[in-house]
């Protein structure tokens, strides 16, 4: 897209009456009919008096005005999205490629008929699976199953896991009656194994492998789990090699450690969870030999070996799903998904098919509606060889974040990323809070992570000219801080 | 809809170059803009073979060719739907004033581009809740929170009572840190008391609450919390009052019990979860005043009150929430739906909101798009009068019920319901599959729930003909059991 034909058009018209956008211009892209804009135009602070008038949320937003990597809110504020509601957006607002599939008069009785896809599904529903989720199955997976968000995708993907441990163990079809009940044998003491500062869902079940803000799981009941440290590493990862390999060997000594003594206490472990970088929790990275290594434990004790992709899946690493990069021939039994993926679900092995039909279900196991514009981002991304360009973005944040943590040691450390999954620290929490404010009065959406993190998620269509304009935008943030 | 004028109009057409439809009619109802079938139509059996040629599931469907009560299948057949979709569509199939929805380029924006809706709603999100879900919330609730699902409306439902439960006995920051660990008293050990035969939904805190099928709960960990019984009653529930009455004594004795004894053993009954009618454990009723008295237990003890109402909510008992029944001033604490809501979700009352933000919170909390399509059910429910219709629909479903029974004793009993919300047990499991079997194939979708019960669950715009109709053809599949 960096070698785009366009041409500018001075944009005088009213704004539902209320402001006048006549200091802002458009970019028509001539090559594709998408229209973007040349940048961010600010009406007012953010939240501004229209959204401030609705009622308490970070502010309300304009969906049809907003494009591409631009995101307009209700006071007419325009604004560069790297947070893209949190990371969700797969290839900007209002992408041409969506609105035609749900204009689509074929694809109607889809989207007000919702089916529930595991008893009644429409025709086309494998087809859309095979040219959809199929076509970017990570190498070794030859099923899926569709789920309606992130938490609901864990919570089956988990309870698949408990049934796999199980029937391999041998049928307990005897024991069927004591489930009714929370009693042993029929409701197992299998347990799962996540890591600190992990974040898989909110639900009952997901959070107790949540284990980012104390918040999350206050006053709720729990599921007494193992849970492993996760490395704590220095950046960038190639200066620290020596270190954080030494810091990365403790966490597996103390994962190895967990399973073997969860499993001596007749809690055996079922299966491990986690993510390929620590997104909510922080942006932690891992080095892919670490993953190496953990994938070989699990397999060495047992255990169903879970790669969360909520967050890191659909592209932003530069390769479709982030754990590819780790270079193993059979990475996971289960990769679960949602967010940039429009449907959540997960892919499995075969062998984490249930043994009986049922015992994974619910009413919608997703929405179809969804499936479809999946599919059409899946040919979009590849049409417009979105993952090269996501990596051609990345380099350009990467880089500009090294520069700005050189520039502004005191206040900025720990640049790191993968694609244009990047993050950096700030000094402190209420720094990190206002810097996210000033740059988003400046025209540029961000969103923390862990304590002190910023991370940066756009979306797929972010170009090089959007991640230096994004960079120059956060720099003049950065400057006004005292 | 039953004085509406009609005409017929010969429908003689390739149906996908595969079937010529010459044999069938079509009704154009005048009044509104709306075309029905004047019957099924049988091309196969079902699953035929093209449903079979595809992958195993009940059968695949045509829903671009299916229209108000009647679900199309890719073989042809068209088949009068008295189970759609579990429960799930509200006024039918390929409704024109959804499809109007989904075809008015200023929603465009919402279907593209799926908002974070806790973070950045569209500026019409809350016009849009107050014309539509808070059009028809419950007396006493003022409050809503959407989610994608039934699942993750009460998993977060529950999280809502264990919050107020902890936040009303003071604040626990300081055990914030424990929470990261399971250990109380960050993670505290409380309770949630749930019924034998109540269903509410299948993810890990959920599950914890369901007590129907062993196969659901089999190999999966749970939560130990009191499950008290469900009353068994004798139907026709007017014909037995004074043992149906002594039957529900017994059973909220033991639920008073159980509190009691699981607050005095230190693991607090947080709340109740109940639903108007338990659907998937059998169409089990209880009376308005178990309700009424169950309600003052909870007060009584201070547990919160949940009412489950994601299979009975919507209308289809002839009220819109069936909990209004009851005739309780202050009916429940919390209020969770799905279903034929389109949307999931909670109405809460004010003291359930929790005391700080991102307590309860995912990315999409929901999907605006459902929000938008629920708006105008809501209006064609006002409109075309459907709870009335559903009371007049449901008398003449009921009433044929009863004649059935009595008809064939031998097979049939304990035909019950409010509204079109009905249901009839056969004598056996088997008999009952092969019923809904037979049933289908004369053209009749029909859904089993409990053991050996079949329930009738048709949308809201089932008149007083369509169930005519569903009898005669009912009456002609159990005339074929042997």
């Amino acid at each position: 897209m960096s070698d785009l034909i366009f041409a500018y058009e001075k944009c005088i018209k009213p704004y539902k009456n209320v402001y006048e956008l006549s200091c802002c211009c458009r970019i028509h892209f001539l090559q594709v009919e998408e229209v973007e804009f040349d940048g961010p135009c600010m009406k007012t602070e953010v939240p501004g008096p229209r959204s401030k008038s609705v009622v308490q949320v970070n502010f309300f937003c304009d969906y049809e005005e907003s494009k591409g990597n631009y995101l307009v809110d209700v006071d007419g504020n325009r604004m560069l999205d790297v947070y893209t509601q949190i990371a969700s957006i797969p290839i900007g607002y209002n992408h041409p490629a969506l609105t035609k599939v749900m204009t689509d008069p074929k694809n109607m009785g889809t989207f007000v008929n919702r089916p529930a896809l595991g008893m009644m599904p429409p025709e086309q529903f494998s087809e859309k699976l095979v040219n959809g989720l199929m076509a970017v199955a990570p190498k070794g997976f030859s099923r899926v199953q569709t789920m309606a968000c992130g938490s609901c995708s864990n919570e089956n993907a988990y309870k698949a896991i408990f049934i796999w441990y199980r029937v391999r163990a041998g049928p307990w079809t005897v024991t069927l009656v004591f489930s009714f009940f929370f009693q042993v044998p029929g409701c197992p003491d299998l347990t799962l194994l996540s890591f600190m500062g992990g974040f898989h869902g909110r639900t009952l079940g997901c959070l107790a492998t949540t284990h980012t803000k104390a918040i999350q799981k206050l006053d709720v009941p729990s599921f007494d789990w193992p849970i492993a440290p996760f490395p704590q590493l220095r950046y960038p990862l190639g200066q620290f090699e020596r270190e954080n390999a030494q810091e990365e060997a403790r966490c597996l000594e103390e994962v190895e450690d967990l399973i073997v003594k969860w499993n001596q206490k007749g809690r055996h472990v079922a299966g491990v969870v986690i993510e390929p970088i620590q997104a909510e929790g922080g942006d932690n990275h891992a080095s892919f030999d670490f993953y190496r290594k953990l994938r070989g434990i699990t397999k060495k004790h047992g255990c169903a070996f879970l790669v969360d992709e909520v967050q890191t899946g659909g592209g932003s690493t530069g390769k479709f799903w982030a754990h590819e990069h780790w270079g193993l021939d059979d990475p996971a039994d289960i990769v679960s998904f949602s967010k940039k993926m429009l449907t959540g679900g997960y892919y499995q092995k075969n062998s984490f098919q249930p043994d009986k039909p049922f015992r994974i279900f619910n009413t919608w196991l997703g929405d179809h509606t969804k499936n479809l514009l999946l599919t059409e981002v899946i040919k979009v991304i590849k049409t417009e060889n979105l993952l090269d360009q996501a990596k051609r973005s990345g380099k350009v944040i990467l880089e500009g974040l090294y520069n700005l943590q050189d520039k502004y040691p005191h206040l900025l450390s720990r640049a790191r990323g993968i694609g244009t999954f990047c993050a950096i620290d700030v000094k402190d929490e209420d720094t990190r809070n206002n810097l996210i404010l000033k740059a988003r009065n400046k025209g540029v959406v961000l969103g923390g992570c862990g304590t002190q993190s910023i991370r940066f998620r756009p979306a797929l269509v972010f170009t090089e000219h959007h991640a230096h304009l994004f960079l120059d935008i956060f720099n003049d943030a950065i400057a006004e801080l005292k």
